[in-house]
């Protein structure tokens, strides 16, 4: 087995579903242009190193095999893939702020995915992990609805949605294993100020876990069993942040699924895993740090986590 | 042994430097008038549940017996209080705003801190651990300069002697085994943009380790022999920030006190026991609750910190 294969022939498949797009990113000292992108695109490079990972997203006719084979490199399932010649890709262009603080969209154009509804062929019907990458609520739960098994589903969601979309995702949370936001998304989605409220208040409302992510912070998962926090891996030079969540997410769901297990001890590996991953991701533009990894690679800084995290056991120490 | 008293009888003593004050405090929603204050007397307060602790600072004609007894009730060693009847006590007023994000200090009264210059009786000369609380660094470095015996240092900082008094401050640094400091005190310090960096550059300013608080996003501390972050205590109800730092620092050599050592998976345990007494001092105004407290109450938060921290390990969980 080399090193860019998945690493288990034993793990449960993870089908990710979200959006493929084309980005033009600015940063406070770089810039660059048509990268690939999209809550999809970094989720499903990012579970391929776990778990057999399944795409369900669209392209227009401006993806050509240069892109499509990046996805094939990484042995992602293309099944899924909806490639729509009436129109081009979805295409974002956004500018970072001073220490990536804040984000500007500079423009967006929907193009295809404008007319996007995600259909689960038969094959991947019964995937027994379910990465809903960051999309309108109502696509997240039309994948739902196509399920034939009981799979573990975990989503993200963004701002747009709880301002835009509050209806539809206050019904998708319902149907959630683990929902996964940010920080600030998560005070906005309860309208609270205490950012441990707010996960107790989103536990209340219907997944049965939550993480919150706190950027550079790491993040909390908050469960039946307890919480658990976890830092974020020490990155020194944040190159471009996109996509940093949904390496997160992939990471983590994709453990889950290479191990078929969702324990909360599982889960605190699972969460290292998805850390060790988009740290990859920020290191570069684009995706291309994380597509040229390894699961070496992300072991060393699961490894790392680990030790800068963890407290080791020592008899001499008094413990109470 | 009641649970107030020292837990350890073969602890190794503690002595705390640094400001006691009155303090006139308004939060959002509250106000309290009065209060004990200044980063000896958390400081002390923290520390005195773990080691034995002198206490090194100056009090004024106002300063009356009712305020004396709390530190004798947490049985802190007063040969080093000055009492200095020529005027009144240092007295701070400061007002919180939204979330406690900020703080404005509305009057200030150096009154006998003015003419302070801390003095080591021949009793404490000898003490082998250090707490130099946040006061001037040229008074800081005067406690040094008085030590008989090889300590273990640790200081905290702020702003203030950033901006006014750096050569001191650069000079003090030089001679402490542990730099505590907030993470926009370290930015302002070194210049940098990335925490990390700037407790890398930190730690080759000369302490031998560095500490940096991020409030409700724990703490990180940069060792030689690598870095160790940890979560803050899941606080749901801040009702008074002040002295939060203080008890930290307190709580944390108050622990390599109490086990005489700080090798790293000391200094990791030490952490915990200062997110733990640092937690119960927001929870009300002033010290408070902090006085209140008992080891008993702080070990609690201690298990808590570690249970929602570290990962158990698991045999059927494959670690790579």
């Amino acid at each position: 087995m080399d090193n860019n294969s998945v690493p288990n022939t034993n793990s449960s498949p993870a089908v990710v579903v979200g959006s493929i797009a084309f980005d033009n990113i600015h940063t406070p000292t770089d810039k660059a242009p048509m990268l690939l992108g999209g809550s999809a695109s970094y989720a499903a490079f990012a579970s391929s190193y776990f778990a057999p990972t399944r795409i369900i997203g669209t392209v227009g006719k401006d993806f050509g095999a240069e892109y499509i084979n990046r996805f094939s490199a990484r042995k992602i399932d293309l099944e899924g893939l909806q490639h729509d010649k009436s129109g081009k890709t979805f295409f974002w262009e956004g500018r970072y702020g001073d220490n990536f603080s804040t984000c500007t969209t500079l423009d967006i154009q929907l193009n295809v995915f404008e007319r996007f509804k995600p259909h689960l062929p038969p094959s991947y019907q019964g995937t027994p992990f379910v990465i809903l990458g960051n999309i309108q609520p109502d696509l997240q739960l039309h994948v739902l609805d196509q399920l034939k098994e009981k799979a573990f589903v975990a989503a993200d969601t963004r701002d747009l949605w709880i301002e835009n979309a509050r209806e539809e995702l206050l019904e998708l949370l319902k149907r959630l294993d683990m929902l996964v936001l940010n920080d600030e998304e998560a005070l906005m989605l309860t309208g609270q100020s205490n950012l441990i409220k707010a996960g107790e208040e989103l536990l209340e409302s219907g997944p049965k876990m939550v993480v919150i992510k706190k950027g550079q912070h790491g993040s909390v998962l908050f469960h039946p069993e307890g919480l658990f926090a976890f830092p974020a891996y020490p990155v020194t030079a944040v190159k471009d942040p996109t996509g940093a969540g949904d390496s997160y997410l992939g990471g983590l769901v994709g453990h889950l699924a290479a191990m078929n297990r969702t324990d909360l001890t599982t889960l605190k590996h699972a969460i290292a895993y998805g850390t060790a991953t988009a740290s990859l991701t920020v290191e570069a533009f684009g995706p291309s740090n994380l597509e040229k990894a390894s699961r070496e690679i992300i072991d060393e800084r699961y490894n790392a986590l680990l030790a800068l995290s963890q407290i080791e056991t020592d008899p001499e120490t008094v413990l109470v």
